[in-house]
């Protein structure tokens, strides 16, 4: 099976153990919405590819972290469109939750979202009861205080924020946690994995900024020049296109540099490399910079 | 140690998961805010009490699933809170948290609480690894999908509500996760525990209807008269005061005849009781009754 399908196939697993008789209708519907049909996959996908290159026999409590990632991606983007953040219209071409299902069902999607994320993992642990509690953690940091997703968004309302600490917390957070969790679910220690995650994410936040400052609506997806319209740190506003673009390519080839020993590494490069390319800019950051 | 200390104790010990240099301050002030001073910390006290009556030596793990439940607890009424729902103003007699740090905050520190959660159950299995997975099957039911806290409110959102699943869900669920988690603290079978808790928790949403439908806001330090204001399903308003009030001591009795056969059946019977008295409505409820 590829990484794409075992991916969506974990996610259509979590949802058996929210989607059960008895549930409100309108709650889980919106909680699909978040859910499918997702953008790249792009978390779930490292963390099965760190997996695989650390145990190849791994794949299917990797699949489980990786759904339980990406959930918790989910949410955090519905809950970053609410109008107590962006207020935004779109996400993925298509009305974001919170516009098609009235804030308070985004709100409570959001809620039972990170939970089913735990709930994924508790089930998980039948397969390898001593893998649980290093995956959790490395997942759980990621979306809470100090540095996770939660803790990122609060950055927003503070007076004063650093840029790269604002960027590690709301993006690069859950690329650590997806690579550390890869190895967690493979049985090998996950700290060395972190700095492969931590460049991917802020190299993907850099990507994140170009496309918001230099993208159409259509072409993404979703509204774009939000950086500046809600007055958040943007790596193009703060050193420009052409500096951004070249610090893109830096990250990349430094993430690839830090994949630990194993026996998967060169394969796991090869992908990165590939996956990197992915995330530079489209033809117009090309031609800009 | 008494339960209440420990509990406290607890909680103070989550928290150092979360406030750590680097941490931003408002979300970490926010999250504290919802925490302490608590209420009557009686979900937490029921955990401590029922892995008491299975296992007196259980005492520190049953201490971190009754923090994990309350720190739920404390989620739940954050986003409860909000203007999407309630929109009250003020919570346990001062400011709720969306109106002391605004909705922004609110909504993150919620989310992080929930998150704090599981970082709390993640890191007390350093105790007793094989507990976890059962303590968080416990604790992540009861508040997702399908029958847990987000469920119970989702069910505000749905054109048609059924009040035993309504109450079931919003309120009874975190009490039979707070009874199931203390026996799988205590390395118990969870399920046979449910019923005590669930039948508490009925008691428990019954006495808090009678409480919205006669006490004033002085006394209760939390708006009055929401469930008629935001068209909720409400024991006195469907049943009348004194149906409703014969209900919660009928709710009560089955509680306690609903112990499980264990080495501390005795005395957790007496503390139910003694539990259940503060239930009861006050004399204003007991002479309209």
């Amino acid at each position: 099976m590829d990484a794409r399908s075992r991916i969506e196939d974990s996610l259509t697993g979590a949802f058996a153990l929210a989607d059960l008789p008895g549930a409100p209708p309108r709650l889980i519907a919106a909680m699909r919405y978040a859910v499918f049909p997702g953008g790249a996959r792009i978390r779930p996908r490292l963390t099965l590819a760190v997996a695989a290159a650390c145990d190849p026999r791994s794949a299917a409590l990797a699949a489980a972290a990786g759904a339980a990632i990406e959930l918790l991606h989910c949410a955090s983007l519905v809950h970053d469109d609410m109008p107590e953040f962006d207020n935004a219209d779109t996400r993925r071409g298509r009305p974001a939750v919170h516009r098609a299902y009235g804030a308070p069902l985004a709100l409570l999607a959001g809620d039972a979202l990170i939970v089913l994320t735990f709930q994924t993992l508790a089930e998980s642990a039948a397969r390898a009861p001593a893998r649980l509690a290093p995956m959790m953690r490395a997942i759980a940091s990621a979306v809470g205080a100090p540095h996770g997703i939660a803790a990122g968004q609060a950055w927003e309302c503070e007076p004063a924020v650093d840029l790269a600490t604002y960027q590690q917390a709301k993006t690069g957070a859950l690329f650590a946690a997806a690579t550390e969790a890869g190895a967690a679910a493979a049985g090998h220690e996950g700290a060395p994995w972190r700095p492969l995650g931590e460049f991917l994410g802020q190299a993907y936040q850099v990507a994140d900024d170009i496309s918001d400052a230099i993208c159409t609506e259509a072409e993404l997806g979703k509204p774009v020049g939000q950086d500046v319209a809600h007055d958040r740190p943007n790596a193009v506003l703060q050193m420009g296109l052409p500096t951004a673009v070249a610090h893109l390519q830096t990250l990349t080839a430094r993430a690839a540099a830090a994949i630990p020993e194993c026996v998967g590494a060169a394969d796991l490069r090869a992908l990165i490399r590939l996956e990197s390319a992915r995330l530079m800019p489209k033809q117009r950051a090309a031609q800009a910079a």
